[in-house]
Order: C-alpha cells, then sequence, then structure tokens
C-alpha cells in the first residue's frame, strides 16, 4: 500500500509515528501519508454510528501484579493512581470468567494517558511468547526523556532488552534515541526520544 | 495491596477506569485510590531521570495488516493516518530481526491517540492464544459513543465478541455499557459507554 496514495517531499526530520496535531500541520516521511479516502472507505466517529470518541487506556495482562507494577512504575516512572481487587459479576461476563477476580493496577502517563495493568488471579493461563513476529502480541510506546538511562536503569534492575539503545535513520524520531526493552512478562516497552531539533540541523 | 491505602466514601457513579484530572479532583470507587506513597517508592518523571514524558502509541502485530486496519478504521471508525512499509536497518536492529520489514498503518482516536498496526511481512511467527488469562498478552480500551451498535456492526461484519454488551455495576462506567470485541488476530478490544449522568440519578 505504500506509494498507493499521494506522496509529498518532506523535510527528513519529519516522519509519522507522533500524534498528529492537524491533517495540514505536519509533513509525514518513513512512509507515505495518505491524503482522506486514498486506503479506501475510511469512516470516522463523526461520519459513522457510536464509533470511537476517545482512547480509553492499554491493558497488559500478567502473571505477577506486583512485579509489574514495579517496572512500570519504578523503572519507567509512570504514576499509581489505582489498586485493587476486583471481582465484579460483570466482569466475569464481559472476560469470559466465571468469578474471575483481577488485581488491577492503573498508571498514568504525564500527559494523562493509562495504562492498566491485570493479574488473572484464580484462573490462570499460560504465558504467550510475547516476541513481536507473533501475530496477536502487543507492544507499548513511550517518549521518554532519556532512553540510555531508562535502559541503564533497566538492566542495572535486572530486566531485559532485545538491543542496546539505536539512533532511527529515518522517521520522526531521527537523530534520537530508541530502544526496545522486555517487561517482566516478556511484553515489548518501546522508548522513543527526540533528536536534535530541526532548527539545530539547518532544517 | 487493596485496602492498603487510605480509603474515602464516595458517590457510587465515579470511579477510576478514567483519565484523571488530577489527585484531588476526583473520587475513585471499585478499588481503593492510593494517595502519594501508599504503594510504595513511586518515582515520577519529575523526580527520576530520563522517565516517561508521554504516551507514544499502542502497538498491536498482526497476521494480516489489510484485514486488522479494515477492522479498526472500518468497525470502530479510527482515522488512518499512515501506512506503508518500512525496512530501515534500524527498526531491525531494535525488533531483532536482521532484515525485517514491516508493514506498518497507524490510526488515531479523535482525541490523538496513536494505534500502530504492524504486519512482520518476511520473519512470520506463530499466532499466540490471545485469551485474557494468558500472561503476556494486552488488549486495547476505547471510550464510543455507542457499544450496542459497534458490537452489532462488528457482529454483522463476521467478527467476534466475548459476550453481548453488559452494563457495569461499578466503577465510572456504571450504567453505561461495556463488551470485550475480539479483532481479526484475537486480541481483545473493550468497548465502555458512559452510563446516565450523575444528575439525572440524583447523585
Amino acid at each position: 500500500m505504500a506509494g498507493s496514495c499521494s506522496s509529498r517531499r518532506r523535510p527528513d526530520w519529519v516522519s509519522s509515528w507522533s500524534k498528529i496535531p492537524s491533517l495540514s500541520s505536519w509533513w509525514h516521511g518513513g512512509s507515505t501519508r495518505c491524503p482522506s479516502g486514498a486506503t479506501g472507505p475510511r469512516p470516522t466517529a463523526s461520519d459513522m454510528v457510536g464509533g470511537v470518541i476517545d482512547f480509553g487506556h492499554v491493558g497488559l495482562q500478567v502473571r505477577d501484579l506486583d512485579r509489574s507494577l514495579a517496572y512500570y512504575r519504578d523503572v519507567l516512572g509512570l504514576r499509581v493512581v489505582e489498586r485493587g481487587v476486583r471481582s465484579d459479576r460483570y466482569l466475569a461476563d464481559i472476560t469470559g470468567y466465571p468469578g474471575v477476580e483481577l488485581d488491577i493496577a492503573v498508571l498514568e502517563t504525564p500527559t494523562g494517558v493509562l495504562v492498566e495493568l491485570l493479574e488473572y488471579t484464580n484462573v490462570v493461563g499460560e504465558p504467550v511468547d510475547t516476541a513481536t513476529h507473533n501475530p496477536g502480541t502487543g507492544h507499548v510506546c513511550f517518549q521518554v526523556e532519556d532512553v540510555d538511562a531508562i535502559y541503564h536503569s533497566a538492566l542495572d534492575a535486572g530486566h531485559g532488552a532485545v538491543s542496546p539503545p539505536v539512533t532511527p535513520t529515518s522517521g520522526r524520531w531521527t537523530g534520537g534515541r530508541s530502544v526496545y526493552l522486555i517487561d517482566p512478562d516478556g511484553i515489548r516497552v518501546e522508548l522513543v526520544q527526540r533528536g536534535p531539533s530541526p532548527d539545530s540541523l539547518g532544517g
């Protein structure tokens, strides 16, 4: 599909892996930015009935909530806004596990986006192979101040990473830093850090 | 940990599964809201070096990007802001797959939060069992205008759900609607919808 929609030249320092303030105020690089309709029918919340109006949270199912909470709180610095055990009947209905009990922590980024960690305490399944080439897996990405600092903190605390931090050579994070950390359940946690500002590159 | 920090009485209609404007402006229910320090050491981006400053995106690794893109665009109504094939060397480094080629779509909610769908085109793994009691799995939650409408649209389009929509009996979404849909790779997509306003309940 890349290239199937009209493309525009863009400064090298701009790409797409970011919130996009508006359709017209950004150039997008790394792959082709598709104008309205170019990728086929594209209903939005404004022209379909009942659609998405806001992000709720990203949820990660974990084996040991205390262990995962320590990781997201102490290694990444997310703020804990909630912790509790829930066994409401409606949770059993929507999750599909009769009598389920969930130990849940909710954390938030400084910008207010929520990350929910859930331990199924009484219906324990089998850990999945979280390698990202396996369909059905997920990852979560955070922008951080210092990728290398967090990477070293994670390793010092006994956690893993897919590789040492690298310097992206394309896209929005060109000249910055990026890494895939590995959380206690194997879930990949992508960190990204801005490179030098466009101005300092003469852009 | 639930109940280990001080609790306050709260109106029944208020809970925690939401963005929280400030520590003091919300009552949280369903489980116990923990004040600063009550859950142990809790560094934040402001008092640790290099921590999270913003949410980047939630990423879902999928088997067939066209199939998944249709789901998130046409069933849920997310807006496509990017589509392209990438094989930059640094992506091989951070993902850990030499020579990897990724077909990627980026969608956004009306509030600008990004969802990245990734198909590993030349290093295909094994689909994981996405049942949420399996540690290492994830889910993603969106607030929608009409849970039942989206649920029926999803079923009409041949997709699945864990159960029909239910009415939460606790938490922020009390009296509203909620459901776990199942995306084309089995990933659970939680939808939530507000209930009647507190005023209309006499709260």
